[in-house]
């Protein structure tokens, strides 16, 4: 390994190696916003059916919104090692690329705390595409998730984060 | 849309389009088994880094796969429209792609009920990646999480079936 | 006290009066339905602004048919004594009273199994009610949530139940 | 719709009429106090029962009281767009209104935070009153929840409100 | 180490060591209990409170029940390889030995499924014990919890198991 | 009962002896601590059978720990009393002791708050300690789980508290 990687290290495991939540106590309180990017691949087809209900009361994006919220509400339940915090506000937004026969899925989280809200937004974007896999799994079964990403980050002592080729 | 859609649905919205747990008392309880993959995108880096973790107590992918495993069972509370049901089986595996900086992640699901568990099998692949993820951010924050998909599934009156291009 | 009482008793006290989940394993598995219905009192501008919201997306409703049937499947976390249960439908309806600025809501629920599903109905019928709540209280800080009660039951050796003046 | 309503919104909604978990980053902590109501409307010989029950250990009222405490910690999972809080106090107590059959309950939240814990009262007193009904089951079918609502709330911008007819 | 060794193994891990939830699809489904206990030492003076406590509403003891209870439902959750399962009957009791300063608990479960119900009693029992330190702390810094231990399993292919100096 | 118990109380039952969580919007925010401790029983072949797994891929302690640090995070939904958190830091440590056939657990948490962590780190030990009983339990059937107590206590206005013998 090169030298670039000594002062690297996976944060999370302590000097033997184990597993523990790492000591955030120092870190001071600071607003810090998180967006992440998923991507769900089905066909043209399946956008109309999609589309036709949001027509009548757009559910299965109003389910999956929602669904993705809640997630991002329960992400240090999940994440063995993410901390509890309190978040400020959660939004999750759709776009439809009916050509292409795909989803766009974009989840923001706000918080004011000391740890930064990067896997609150990546759950409730993993979790809104699951929604959406799963309520329309009965008419295909080939759906793919892609491009669960940080979109951009804001906050902490790292500073401002952005995607580039977004 | 063409005709071949006539006969589909999208089985969670009920006649005016608003959601509901569909009706499944009157499918017959059977063995059922879903495989679902997911991949993480880091660098050769953090594959060295994770690898050598693993050396001494191999804690990362150790969390990344009880963190799967766990969320298997939380399923049908993260997925609005999921049933809930009695897993008789879950196991998550890694492999490492060395050369590519990828870790391909294999869920694999068993239950006997009336539904599938192809949900199941999604969910703790992508909370195994999930975990991956924030284990590893802080010496990689261009991470990606891809082919989030359903590799194989059998029972229930779908049938086999199997992704072809694995 | 009268006679009548004598054969009475709280299920789920046992002989010292200590609580305790009553056992069903000797109960036989049947088909099992139960509906339940709560009431929202509100204003008929607010009903209107409801229904607006409708016209565009519909998410007020949306979001608290989607939170009542998450509800229905957290009742034996939050009802101390509930027996937990592989529910195999849950539905949520809404009718709105414009002129009395009322919501009705009916819950159902269905499960083979060894207990009934009243507790999950009306679970799910006064989350939704609470999260419509939510959703107005912006508007309206002196709404009422009223009449939540059992409409039907079926299955179990107690027999077909329907409250008389629905 | 008149004038008045012009200022009116439904705050979880955004432009285009989404569900989000609304932005509190920009307001103040301070010291807020909910206190909710729920009646639980069943018949005076079972609260006969309950209070004979009291006088052993107590358990229907000490149960419910339970339920509705650690149901308040839960509101945020429920509700599916409040925010997390950190709860100060909560408080469930009961009367036993002999002659009407009828047992009234009051919850009481306390925070210090940026949102109200109006929907952390409600939801106290709500899941109270169904642990009543839930034990009281099979001695009354006909048990019926009303009056579901905000008794005083004090702190935040909108001041003090107290519900006038209690 | 003896050949005794030789054919045992730790159930969870698979061939490489990796913990997985084990395949319990092909145990039939029998009618299995365990009893667990757990006992918590303080002082004849800290006990006498809590019996004047129950002399009033026995608050201590009835909410260390529901906790225990509560925690019965949840061990699926806690304990990660353990399987979901629904449990028919749970029951938690406490014996107070006043001389000797120590409440002895003792849970016990009751399930028709394949896998047995020791961690649900011992997690009942534990609970129990945690809560009855939480709402006695104050008054006793130095109480310790020990004995938790199965008392006795039946049901499964292992048979009836009955723990000795009981 | 002695005159040295007449300022004592169970803090957490009011005046009537009713169960509540208690007001502590009162107490400041400061620093806190807590390090706790558990003793699994089991034999000196189960620690090797242990060990010969940690030199594969140690998955029983890392397991446990895994489970040990989330339990602390689910504790005020575990311990009807506790309040939430916002838990900055988790740890929970093992040491093997092979001649005794004995593993020591020593859980730690760290919070800023207004309540102190002694259930969190006492909640991390026993869930750790019942998931390698979880994990062992094909192979000894009798084993013993002893010691839960505080060790050490830091923060709040009771001062610093260090376990004498230990």
């Amino acid at each position: 390994m090169t030298n670039t990687l000594t002062h690297l290290n996976l944060t999370h495991l302590n000097d033997s190696g184990a597993a523990a939540m790492v000591d955030v106590s120092a870190k001071p309180a600071s607003s810090r916003l998180a967006r992440a990017g998923a991507l769900v691949h089905t066909t043209p087809e399946v956008l109309r059916l999609i589309e036709q209900a949001l027509l009548k009361k757009g559910d299965v994006l109003a389910t999956a919104r929602i669904a993705g919220i809640m997630a991002a509400k329960k992400t240090s339940e999940l994440i063995p090692l993410c901390h509890p915090l309190l978040l400020s506000k959660v939004s999750v937004d759709f776009q439809l690329l009916a050509a292409q026969g795909q989803i766009q899925i974009e989840a923001s989280c706000l918080v004011s705390g000391s740890t930064g809200v990067e896997m609150e937004a990546l759950t409730a974007a993993s979790v809104a595409a699951l929604t959406i896999y799963d309520m329309c799994k009965a008419v295909d079964k080939a759906m793919t998730i892609s491009d669960i990403r940080l979109l951009e980050k804001t906050g902490g002592k790292s500073g401002h984060y952005v995607l580039e080729d977004q």
